[in-house]
């Protein structure tokens, strides 16, 4: 127990290096291997909080680049943090902002110190260092707090990627030391690029530096999934078994499944709640575009025997017009349903583990994705 | 009791002419005088039926013109009718289309017959006639059916508003004829402009004609508001005592009030969800619009006593971050107050009938608007 935080490592699947665990934190326990849903402005989109208690949520996430530009970190601290704020009660996960600097802000310029940006909102001048992040999520109150990190694009060379990765390093411990709550944990994020040997370095430095827990940042960035794989594979010896591990912003189901067998304990992902916005659902049976004339008159649910509020009282071709008549109402009910959907498969995970047959019930479930 | 629908007039105000009543129907009791959420595309926006449960909603509106070009009353009929095919189990009453195909479609052609008119999705010609519109109400499945109308547009003369106001009458006979369900209520429309004598002739027209129910249409549509509440006035006395009157399109809480101490029992109105979509709430303090810098560090509910989900867990603050970062949830939240303040209003006017202080109760509240 550190923090008001300890993992503990139930079972690990003999058919594959899957884990199940539990990580205690001062707002609840989270079953692992979990999904996170991502709630970027204080709100996972189209979702109130007791929707999230429905589906099953046990801990969202949310972003620190966001809620700095908008309402400001100070105006959340005001507020008695983002549990208050957004009337959410169980464990919260701030990013660094560090991704989003990258890939939002119009124009960024990194230094040792750490990176000069424009709102993508207003393109007025920021800076964030790995002191001032920490600053921010510690206003912002999450429970898990993300290290501020260089993420670097892909492709990238190596000289590039080895650079990011020990500045990277160097911030971590520049985060440690800045951490002023003791009631919050702060994890280290591995990075590398695709470069096995830096992936490794990275885990290894980071692992030495004793994080409660870990993300794994700079996947799914733009590369095939099997180098995604396969940078896990490298690693997972180097992790330290005890700690949690977060595949960052990873989290389609295909993904969750590979991502779960390689040893990882938690994702986040925006997928699920963005295509619903677009009238895309996630089933069993595949995707089901809803926007489609073929769903005019199919008076089934999304998806049979799916316990979620939208499948348990609508059908599609109601939703379909909900999608074809621009409705709110449509956002929300397949927003509710992919969420469900996912936490579901979730569950299912995490039972498999602990029968020891993940592997079997990634080949059931497979054609799905 | 008629087709399943009994009005039971319990007491007459003793300070006003305000009523307080209760209208039996095949899917439940209304107290009235009662306000009705619109949902015009077969969804109250931003709302699901257990948002709709839970803010007291005891009926609801749909819109006829709408549900015709899309999805198309067939499909209505196939889903089971309107009550299974968006999950609402309580009362629903449809307009006929008259006044859509004036107001919104881009091009119309008003005959003895009917009206020729051009959608307003893709511009393809239809043609709306009473019997036509009878079919249309009767697939979709409503408890309450509006008779096919025509509403004259303020101003128009004299002579425009007796034709369209005959035209009414016997387009009303001729909807009387094409009923086919004796499970359904249809109400007859007073019409006749802003000429009171017109309107006193519509309204005896239509007594003789013994309708379940009656709407007054055409008012709100442009005329101050003196003129429809004199046109009330001047037509309360030839109203049928032991029926209904619902005042169409007409619902801010001014008007509530108003209408309510004329007589009036039945209400429904676009307003309180159309302004949450623009951020502004409705509180017993005048209106709020939530996306002013005002409210940034506002720690304080929309409204302090409300009992719906967005004042019993929310800050205005919070709120207006929703609002200004364009979120979903935003419209959810400030439309489950609007409709909740309207509907609790409604409580309270019933309360205040029934200890005849509706006039003291105005005067307590009228600040607010």
């Amino acid at each position: 127990m550190r923090n008001g935080f300890e993992f503990e490592l139930i079972h690990t699947c003999k058919q594959t290096g899957a884990r199940l665990g539990r990580l205690h934190t001062p707002h609840g326990d989270i079953q692992t291997p979990c999904f996170m849903p991502v709630g970027t402005q204080a709100t996972v989109k189209a979702m109130t909080p007791r929707d999230l208690d429905e589906v099953g949520a046990s801990i969202i996430l949310s972003n620190t680049y966001h809620l700095y530009m908008r309402p400001g970190h100070e105006t959340v601290r005001e507020a008695g943090g983002l549990h208050e704020f957004m009337h959410w009660d169980k464990p919260i996960l701030t990013d660094s902002g560090g991704f989003q600097v990258f890939s939002l802000s119009s124009m960024n310029k990194i230094t040792d110190e750490g990176v000069v940006f424009r709102s993508h909102i207003d393109g007025s001048k920021h800076i964030f260092t790995p002191e001032k992040a920490i600053e921010i999520e510690e206003a912002l109150g999450a429970d898990i707090m993300m290290c501020f990190d260089e993420c670097a694009p892909y492709p990238a060379d190596r000289r590039y990627t080895r650079d990011a990765m020990e500045r990277t390093h160097r911030w971590a411990a520049q985060c440690q030391a800045a951490q002023k709550r003791n009631d919050r944990a702060l994890f280290g994020i591995v990075q590398g690029g695709m470069y096995g040997d830096l992936r490794i370095e990275s885990a290894k430095t980071l692992a030495d530096m004793d994080f409660i827990g870990y993300g794994i940042g700079g996947l799914s960035v733009g590369e095939p999934k099997e180098i995604m794989y396969d940078m896990l594979e490298q690693i997972e010896p180097h992790m330290p078994k005890e700690k949690p591990r977060y595949l960052m912003g990873v989290g389609s189901p295909d993904c969750l499944l590979e991502g779960v067998m390689r040893g990882v304990d938690m994702f986040d992902c925006v997928l699920q709640t963005r295509i619903a916005r677009n009238g895309l659902a996630l089933t069993m049976d595949g995707k089901h575009m809803l926007r489609n004339a073929e769903y005019a008159h199919d008076f089934r649910p999304i998806e049979e025997g799916c316990d979620c509020y939208a499948c348990k009282n609508f059908t599609r071709a109601y939703i379909r017009h909900l999608v074809k008549a621009g409705e709110i109402l449509a956002a929300h009910l397949i927003t509710l349903h992919n969420l469900r959907f996912t936490l579901r498969l979730m569950e299912n995970v995490r039972q498999a583990i602990a029968q020891d047959r993940l592997l079997d019930y990634y080949q059931e479930v497979r054609a799905a994705f």
